[in-house]
């Protein structure tokens, strides 16, 4: 029962409920260079997320390759360093394994050329042996980490079927809904800023949750809208987007307007039209004197109580609300009417944080690669500190933290190499 | 019954001659953005022509959306008055209704997101109700227009199975014929010199025409070969361009040279090869010290009896006729040897309308986006005057008009907003 | 039994074997630019070679076109000129014959557009029909070279299994292996240095000649790994490439490093990792101070005796072996083990020719676009002195030649027109 990512075609959570344990192949297409890279690592550490939220405990990297793997369209090999920071990245954000497809290059057939432990020239004496070598001794330092689970203060859904019913939708950009690189886009911010997220469905808890992102929500029983009502009724914040609640789960499209009943008053806006632009069309949208592009969706929403948070400023809905925040009884409620390019939501993310005083279990700055994630066995924290980028990075800290591998101790400033990860750990 | 423009799969003019009334759905991809909407205008007022002229008589405009539809690529909202604009065009080229699907949003199904009368909303406060109402007010307005006719002195032939026959034929741009496309190029310069135009078929009255234009017309009987013989030989002009009588109607080439039999002594020309450009290529034709670019075919004729308009300037057969002129016993017969981009055919066009005194049935200045097309019932005439673009436009006109709307007497200068349609009437 | 050339689903090379003599169709893509037209040039010599060298005796051109054919995308018509230099090259590579397809132009069905010797007009007042007559003119005093023959020092390893075991090979570029274009980029410096070069597969003899080049040789069986061996043994000089000798003849990977079994000693080289790049990506490589592009493939080698003749400059194996030169016994064994634009190659190709002292059979300079290849009936040596390129060319000759068609002497400074064929003769 190896699950594939987001592979779309199987409800994995549904399937979840059914396993002991959760197991994962990775195989994410790492290329050497920063402006691909991160995003590589900022989808591997989602899908990490996804696996670990399901039973919302450990679970195994079942499959993951050393060097290459045979199936991409170019199979580039691994750069020294990206496949150790690969395997404990799935340790950092809740993997108990780092277990590779294959030992030995098989002679014949499909996966002949796929990466392994042993090549076909039989020996240990090449560069993917040694690395694999190096990361075990590695991991036999880690073993008081086994077990501990993750913390998040944040959640994100995401629902199989919801995106089947965008899919499927005869309308907006017809071919093209890009429901999964939306979910990708709204994990960054949390992933960069070194926030552990959960990534979860309709029927889990949300009272565990400070803030719950939901990109694209856009089928959505009847049971939903009453719980997202409850939820920040008793103090939740939510974060929602452009086609929130426009059907149910059987895809009829709420009457009454959008978004469907009680999420009208809960986001206070009534989203009257959407509009579909074209690839080489933009919007522009304004927020505290700061321009963003809108594309592929503007929505033509209306206050009903909500705050304006920004506006357009071109088209026939020139000044009209792009985003709005609607203050509902203990909690509050953000609206995001437009498809942005990362840097709107990223921004207005930041603001939700600080207002919701949600910050990394890593006390220090986190420059662009770096990122920490956590885990906790309940008396100590056990921070990753990741640098996936090409060039060496500088942090700090407050606090005393030792390092799990060589028991040294660590505070004040944090010198990290290329694709360097440093495991931290302090008494909570 | 309903009909879908150029709907290339099924010959709607044999069709059309079994139906009592021609009705059928026009979706145009208006974009709100004069570079692509202008074409969009000249492609809606050349179907509603095509239509309009297969009884020669009014039609109704069965199906249209006044905001979206949910099958395009990307299902783009139509702008403020875009919706107006477009039905009133209807009117002008012919039909006698402005009709809608959906009157209401369906909440299931594949067109729940296709644009109606009535949204998911379920009340009239919406930009879209607002809209259609006020059409339907001025509609009220308009029944003495109900059945009145279209007078052209200009038609274009436009034939199925020739399209049918290009497509199928080896050779050439294999997949990539482009005769609809060259349709609509051939029919613009028409269109936006408000001059009434006929998509005709080969077996319609030719005699009633006093200009004929013939473009890619590849598949032709042996009895169109005689019937624009006789039509030129009795004063008609034609245009014919390249590929022009190369089969008959069962794609068996003609013998003898092209174009097949007599259409030689008509158009003075032996057209020898066909030479294909690829997509990066092109050649340079030469006409009255003006340059236009020739792509996709460039035909090399030797003119018997015609008299050389442009010539090739580049490759083997530079200084070649390109586009030449035959005056064949009272008529004349003009060929465009190489496909233009636009412009050389415009001007040509240009040359032949004043030189035949064919006018458009208002006096002022067209400009750019601005149109005129007339419907008379053999006392009045009914001239439509409408704005495509998004500017301000102005004209002049030196009858006394009466606004059909309003009751208000027109002359003089005329000022038109973005999408404004004017309808005006004088006696004839 | 016409052959089409590099057709790849058939092993034409096992057909060949049954077949009493070799009959083939050439359509080449000319479009009358050098910078296409060169390369068309190349690879219909290539494949001309291929068809000589499966019975290594002349074979037929079983089909042509004088004009165009109506299966390309774009069915471009053959420049003047251009059709007589393509036959003639037929001529120069080893056919007795200049045949085509069709005679007269069909009425009808798929291939009614096809060039043929006559058009549908039906007389020989046709461009086409002049140029035909006039080459059968010069093909009536070119007797003499019937039944003669082509000596080549060089031949490159060509098989198809081969081709098919990449293609099938699931890993490195998945989709696009590009087996026939490094093929005919191998070919290509051979080609325009006027050098003889056969194209033969795994059985034929290999102690004719004096250079094999063996490019993407990745099927290889035990006895081909034996023959190579021994021909570089006795003196042979051989040019492998990356993914050389990886898989047997059942595409089992060979054990114990690659290239497999005794080439690693051949070669003086072991073959740890390859990899694999984007579209968008290159390395660099330096040889003598001069730097090149790698692309697609960078294999990382370890030299095991052999000499190190490029580097690569950047990424983790900067500085790493980028193409060797061993020497085993009495011969060299040369290995790129990357995919460069042709440039490297080239370069390398002219210093191992100098060191075998191979050289065209024409003494003269070869400027860009002209080439010179030769056939003998071992008394005289008759060579094709052709300029393809659409300028004129000079070159000059210390031996005393006559002309074929003419009988006049030739020596000294020769020029040649666009397209020109100069047919020489001298006794060996």
């Amino acid at each position: 029962t190896n699950l594939m990512g987001l592979y779309h075609v199987l409800d994995y959570r549904t399937m979840a409920k059914e396993l002991d344990f959760i197991s994962w192949d990775c195989y994410g297409r790492w290329r050497g260079s920063d402006a691909s890279d991160l995003d590589v690592a900022s989808y591997s550490a989602l899908q990490h997320d996804v696996n670990r939220s399901f039973l919302h405990k450990p679970f195994l990297l079942m499959e993951s390759t050393p060097s290459l793997v045979n199936w991409h369209t170019h199979n580039k090999l691994k750069r020294p360093g990206q496949h150790t920071i690969s395997s404990l990245q799935a340790i950092a954000h809740g993997s108990d394994s780092v277990l590779y497809f294959q030992w030995r290059k098989s002679r014949g057939a499909n996966e002949q050329f796929h990466g392994a432990v042993v090549d076909h020239a039989g020996h240990e004496n090449t560069r993917v042996f040694r690395e694999v070598a190096a990361l075990g001794e590695r991991l036999e330092k880690l073993d008081e980490i086994v077990g501990t689970t993750t913390k998040s203060r944040v959640a994100i859904l995401y629902d199989w079927p919801n995106r089947w019913a965008i899919d499927a939708a005869q309308g907006f950009q017809k071919d093209n809904k890009k429901v999964k690189e939306t979910l990708c886009q709204f994990y960054n911010p949390f992933w960069k800023r070194g926030i552990n997220t959960d990534i979860i469905g309709y029927e889990d808890d949300f009272s565990q949750y400070e803030l719950i992102v939901a990109p694209m929500i856009f089928s959505i029983p009847e049971q939903l809208i009453k719980k997202i009502e409850a939820f920040v009724k008793n103090g939740g914040t939510i974060l929602g987007t452009y086609m929130m609640g426009m059907v149910n789960e059987n895809t009829l499209c709420y009457l009454g307007g959008f978004p469907a009943g009680e999420l009208k008053e809960v986001f206070g806006i009534w989203n009257e039209e959407i509009d579909t632009l074209y690839d080489d069309e933009f919007n522009t949208v304004e927020k505290d004197g700061v321009s963003y592009k809108a594309i592929d969706y503007c929505e033509i929403i209306h206050p009903q109580g909500a705050k304006v948070l920004a506006t357009y400023t071109s088209d026939f809905y020139s000044g009209e609300a792009a985003a709005t925040v609607n203050t509902y009884k203990k909690g509050k409620a953000y609206y995001i009417a437009f498809r942005d390019q990362g840097d709107f939501h990223d921004c207005l993310i930041d603001e939700i944080l600080k207002e919701c005083n949600i910050r990394s279990d890593f006390d220090g700055a986190l420059p662009t690669g770096v990122t920490a994630h956590s885990r906790t066995d309940g008396e100590n924290l056990f921070v990753f500190l990741e640098n996936f980028s090409t060039s060496k990075a500088k942090t700090a800290t407050k606090y005393e933290w030792h390092n799990v591998e060589t028991g040294d101790p660590i505070t004040g400033e944090i010198l990290l190499g290329a694709y360097q990860t440093l495991i931290l750990k302090r008494t909570l």
